[in-house]
């Protein structure tokens, strides 16, 4: 967009870029519970909690989402060494994406399984979202410090699926038990995979 | 959760946790004062202070609440040395209590006296939840500065009982004069173990 | 404003002022999606994505607008080498323009085309606010690194022009067929002088 | 409360009361415009601006008063070398303050000139706050770098008057000419005295 590359892969702009998100990802976090409010009537704890379950488990649920998401995001940007302006768009995506969440919580509270679609869906892609980027990041922009290419197709892997099918399996794994078979599954293939094909790191300083 | 070492436990993952932590803190308390309203008629300022008493005084105790947090928070943080997913994992568990004050606040000038076990019970879970993060750093992630076992266990101790005895202790007293003389015993028993357990340390650099 | 200069040209405070101003960018960004509620009767996915269509455009509109404007911003400040009170008071100007883009948003999906003019007016004036800013910096100031004027000034016209006849061209290209082509030319002849004008800057360390 | 001085007076203490503080600030600014909503009913952009003028101003005014705080703060904290529990606390006090003005601002739009009072009270408090801990942390903790006790005395009244007199008087400025005069006056004589009483600082490295 621009050749004035030395602002723009400098190691303040990474520094910024994380800063930013990281503000994003944690006014996403708290804004989740701000929609929820008390029942105007109400009889003794359990019946608040009775009430209000719904709201919560959706803002469990949600707070779950969030922190996946900002875990990976973290660990995605641990392997990067600069920034430019084509991972600045790719990390507003992201972002545009996660700030949706606190709608889509609102409406799984509100609309129950009729929502559950939609909102695995935005779950779904937020990780497609933050592998496009990563895909960028390692494979166009050549931003990551040096790493096999098995390694880093595996983390493009891990990033894009984890999210949607992490959240899909566990609301569904509600209704039907063979879910928490593929959840378990999903998790050892991927710490297997894990092992096979990330070098094991040299100790950081 | 997976074995990429490097990224997880670098010094800039400490760094990340602590500004995303700082910021969440500072969103849920500044969100404590937007669900106040202004009333809809009132007759000067002794009249408008009258009708918005209790949620002043609610939003005043929340504030303190989340600043006890914020500086336990940072005094567990101040202690480590680097972080993992685990920590990750124990941080966003206080992170999502902490965001839930702005709706116990609200719940507390809506229903009062009612709404009083569900507050103090919200607090103190904030407390054990931080209790956990730091059992969880000191004795099995190892991620603090080495320091003896008493010590560790008394700011453990001390992360977990303040927030909710602290909180519980100040609201009882208002109807209970005894409050008062176990919260000074409190404090007056915790200040004499901090001096008996804790090795004065060497000045910073 | 004063003349206690250590504290206000020192690098901490051009460090602090970035935070500062990437927190309220976050923040607008984040609350841009917070005003958008769910429909209380939706039949099927379709008839959801349906209703809320103006509502999702609109967030994704101003989404791309903050964007720009964090683009823009950031393009500035690595271009900084120190601060003064004068920064702090055009930076100050940007983003209490920039905060109020969530109202803006808002009219936009409740007034339509009748309140494009106002929306985009906003954006432009971002725009002005963020030339006003450069050219304190670079010509009054003095507080960016050595660069030829002509530089500075192209610098100025990028910074100042592009928000709002982006905004504005996308808008209208809705409309308009014409407004593709004049976009287009606008970004390739902005290309064409930031190519002319400045000179190739030499690796970051 | 603690004698594990390592962790409470660290320059890490500072920079992350210095981000926790800048959070805070930028939230709470944001959030002025977040209650502003567009009329439901206008005709034409005069109209519009007609209908929403006086939230407009109410914002412009408090966004001043909280860039005036943030100026403040900053100018306080760049004198500071350390930290400690008590500046902590005052620091709180401050931030709980600032929290305060969006809800203050409602106030200002809704009940206009009998709001006044209140709302240069809140402002004036900020400034009694800010100043309370500026004397902690210059006289009672000596956490400043050294300086000469006119220029610290000097330093706390400029922070404590400052916000409330130049917002009172703004504000009946737009009813009565003769406060104009008196704010230039103020401007001048603490100009004056910041010639007077602050010795020339070397350039920062």
């Amino acid at each position: 967009m621009s050749n004035d590359k030395s602002s723009d892969s400098s190691p303040g702009h990474l520094h910024r870029l994380v800063l930013f998100s990281d503000a994003v990802f944690a006014i996403a976090i708290t804004l989740l519970a701000i929609e929820i409010h008390p029942p105007h009537h109400w009889h003794g704890v359990p019946d608040l909690f009775g009430q209000m379950g719904p709201k919560l488990l959706a803002y469990a649920l949600s707070f779950a989402v969030v922190g996946v998401g900002w875990f990976s995001h973290r660990r995605v940007f641990a392997r990067l060494t600069k920034a430019n302006g084509g991972l600045d768009f790719f990390n507003f995506v992201v972002l545009g994406l996660i700030a949706l969440l606190p709608l889509a919580t609102e409406l799984l509270w509100e609309a129950g399984n009729q929502a559950l679609p939609v909102y695995i869906g935005l779950v779904a892609l937020i990780g497609v979202a933050m592998g496009l980027m990563w895909a960028y990041a390692a494979f166009v922009g050549k931003l990551t410090e040096p790493m096999p290419t098995a390694e880093a197709w595996f983390v493009w892997l891990r990033v894009t699926l984890l999210p949607g099918l992490m959240c899909g399996l566990s609301l569904y794994s509600l209704m039907h038990p063979w879910a928490w078979i593929l959840m378990v599954l999903l998790l050892v293939g991927l710490g297997w995979m894990s092992k096979r094909v990330i070098a094991p790191a040299p100790k950081a300083a």
